[in-house]
């Protein structure tokens, strides 16, 4: 027996980046945190310290401020440009992962701008020298139904005290990933598909009268993929944002469904993959 | 020389309270994070633990879920309830305050909701039995001027290295708390003071051009006192949230007021009160 | 009636200063979260923008930097050098506050450190020029006991559905600031004393049989003032962190105070000062 | 081509247990985050809403209190009956996930206790009804060394500005998860390994003159394989806690190595895997 290394990367998190187009008075805003992360010949640095394969997360840090300098456009394809630099350009990096997210913001001024609710986009984006993987999705749109929500039915054990019920809220903070077949598009590809994707999740939220979360989160991801023809497959991980309707008999008031007590912990977290049949590989893309 | 109790109270904090209005199919959600506290005659529960005079803060939680049931509306009103249903009911409570912050949720279907941005709505009432004074406000509405700001002219010392500038990104999260001069007013005053004060805000932002972030303040300070007649002074907490140019030079780019580095700590803070000069008392408004 | 500027302050929050001292081999750090609040002849910048009077909050956090060069010491005094180092330096600073967090680390090697628990300790300085005011204190020590607490004897209302309890698990997260009653103390009395008012909150906690967290809170305070001749006023914010008994019997086991739920929110939040009647005024100094 | 379900499971996350165990007059408490995840036959509940295999996460909750009556020992071994319970009484379940967080907690009396430092300890157990995995880990566990620690020799490119070191601080939050060969442990395995992979962790930190962060990861992994039989892997994600050295010279002072700025993003991120040559298959392990 002796012991080895095994799976690594190395990168840079979190560089907040922020770029101003400025066409005359007119500007536009985009606000990304971008993480990168490398793989390849590491063993040495590993093993020994010896850095001569190291391309540094200082660096790493630099290049998504100069790339940035010719305009980022749709997040999906400044994460291309930067896996692919990073690859194309090192000879001992074999793997680059770069995950963008972006905060939205709201104009109110042809300078000035107001953060936006409804959750933050993201991408992660895998390039090995040869092949792109893209991943496209969203995280933090809470969501809510105060009605058209039901669960029961549902196994009944030693340890079951839950009353089944036929109305209730349905709240979730949906944090959703979906998979392009390609990752050859233009910049209006990757903004209609996730525009496209968006709606669809909203929608399907909204339109499906629900007896189980998972039933939601299926009909969300078949809603994505039904509007979205270049993606393959999508996964939802979605919790159960509870909110228990208020017992207040003990003061000899009635409850019809108005009075509710939002729980933060527990929480469900129902988590799901929807894809198609004859979707491609996915590689190292997760 | 004696030990001796000084001010003192007690309350449940961050009640999360989720009220739904069924008017057929079409509802209407209020959500709330509603904290009590209240003072009066305690001195005994802290030097023996008689807790004669205690109304229990799981009482108060208990009533500001029985309370909702009557309906919410505008927090301010509800807050005011709240208040006075302590002190009048309870003899040996001789002030309460009520603190509430509401989520905004933007409507996407008769029943359905998605969680807004732009910040949080609050209000703070306070009650003696006899008067009470309301503060109103927002937390939590970040602001970003991509030009339109400047900040030359300082003090230069031993320790000065910062750089004149001309132009500049200007970004803040707006923390306002403006106070009424009178407490008795109805729903609709409520709703529309907040409007106005909410919108006189992110106008003062992106309208001034803006020679220090205290200027800023005080025009969204001064603007708001002009939209909204019925309120007397307000107190404005503005972070300064750095974003620095990045220098491309290093890499033969230059980089003309486009690409920037948001920091997150350390943050300017800037801090100041704009009031009529005939504003009455604020007692124990704050 | 016109509109005028009224209380303002300003300054740079949150510098994050860690400070290696190097004697020999071995090295002790220092690790601090530094903001400081000017005010003065302020009036200019907001009502013009004209910044002759602003020393910048960059330069604010350029000093806290260059005056750690002499070394740091107790936080107090490090607050008390800055915060005179602004008023007396600077002819338009009038008042300058500093606040300063201090992360505990425990040794692990001549040279090295592992983060500590226990909660941070802090300092508040105030000085205007003549006299300096200095608060001490913790913040986020977090206790627990697991009996020895109880709560019975309250009002009952309309609205109270709470069961007394003759043991109960009390548990809190101490935000304590205590006052000294002089500014000019050396090096060893800021110690000593921290720790002093650090073991008599924590004995004081465990070693009361509690009625209420009321008469914890108030045991606190009187053993902080008994063990610290030169703290004259103790103020003490203690959230009730719940713990509630599972409800076993629905599966026919019982539950003699053994399984316990850790709630979120909402909690309790009791707040309460404790002083000597002759404690000197306070002045700015809160 | 046609949509379908692809990997899914459903839980209930974050249970927050308090357990107390009483022999007498001396306690002891545990502190426990547990969230359990369970796969099986659930494609109904996703296509049509038929719970009738769905054993819900209300239930899961229940069911950890429940078994926590009998005590909760050695968070492995508290997981591994979780899981089994799950499945092998479930016959539409396969597979269990449990993931358990144990809070650090000092005693400061006989019933008496403070909140801990350095990290808390974690698990991850999966079964599938006929083997069982486990993981043992610790997340939070902050280090840092204020000395010993060099960067140089690296790849330089265009956007290389990084200045070589032959001495800095290097701090990380240790988040390690380590994979034990079997699962038939008993209580004192589980515990007398997590210390001795505890204190492997941070005497290899600490002993460590490193040239890289990958250099300390990679020792860190190794010393706790050495000092663990039973663990055949371990996974490490180290991030860079950057402190850089003030820049002093501008206001005419020298900085040899005592002043630094602490910062809190971007961060480097270092993740890697060491592991013994022979490891078993992982399974559905990680």
């Amino acid at each position: 027996m002796s012991v080895v290394l095994g799976a690594n990367q190395y990168g840079k998190a979190e560089v907040r980046l922020v770029h101003v187009e400025r066409t005359g008075d007119r500007h536009e805003i985009t606000d990304l945190n971008v993480s990168s992360a490398l793989s390849g010949e590491l063993t040495e640095t590993h093993l020994t310290g010896d850095n001569s394969a190291v391309l540094p997360t200082d660096t790493q840090k630099n290049t998504v401020f100069a790339l940035a300098r010719d305009g980022v456009g749709q997040i999906e394809g400044f994460a291309l440009r930067l896996a692919r630099h990073f690859v194309d350009s090192q000879p001992t990096i074999g793997l680059a992962r770069v995950a963008i997210t972006q905060a939205p913001w709201e104009r109110i001024g042809p300078h000035s701008f107001a953060s936006g609710g409804g959750g933050v986009r993201t991408t992660r984006v895998t390039y090995d020298g040869d092949q792109a993987w893209v991943l496209s999705g969203l995280t933090g749109l809470t969501l809510l139904n105060s009605t058209a929500s039901e669960f029961w039915g549902y196994v009944k054990d030693r340890y079951t005290t839950l009353a089944e019920t036929h109305d209730r809220i349905l709240a979730t903070a949906v944090d959703a990933t979906w998979r392009h077949a390609a990752a050859d598009h233009d910049e209006a590809y990757w903004s209609a598909s996730y525009q496209a994707a968006r709606s669809a999740l909203i929608a399907a939220f909204a339109d499906t009268h629900s007896l189980s979360l998972q039933q939601t989160l299926y009909a969300m991801g078949e809603r994505v993929l039904a509007a979205c023809p270049g993606v393959v497959e999508i996964r939802l991980s979605l919790p159960n944002k509870h909110h228990f309707l208020v017992d207040l008999a003990p003061f000899g008031i009635d409850n019809p469904g108005e009075v509710f007590y939002a729980a933060d912990r527990p929480y469900g977290l129902i988590e799901g993959t929807v894809l198609r049949d004859d979707a491609p590989d996915a590689g190292p893309a997760w």
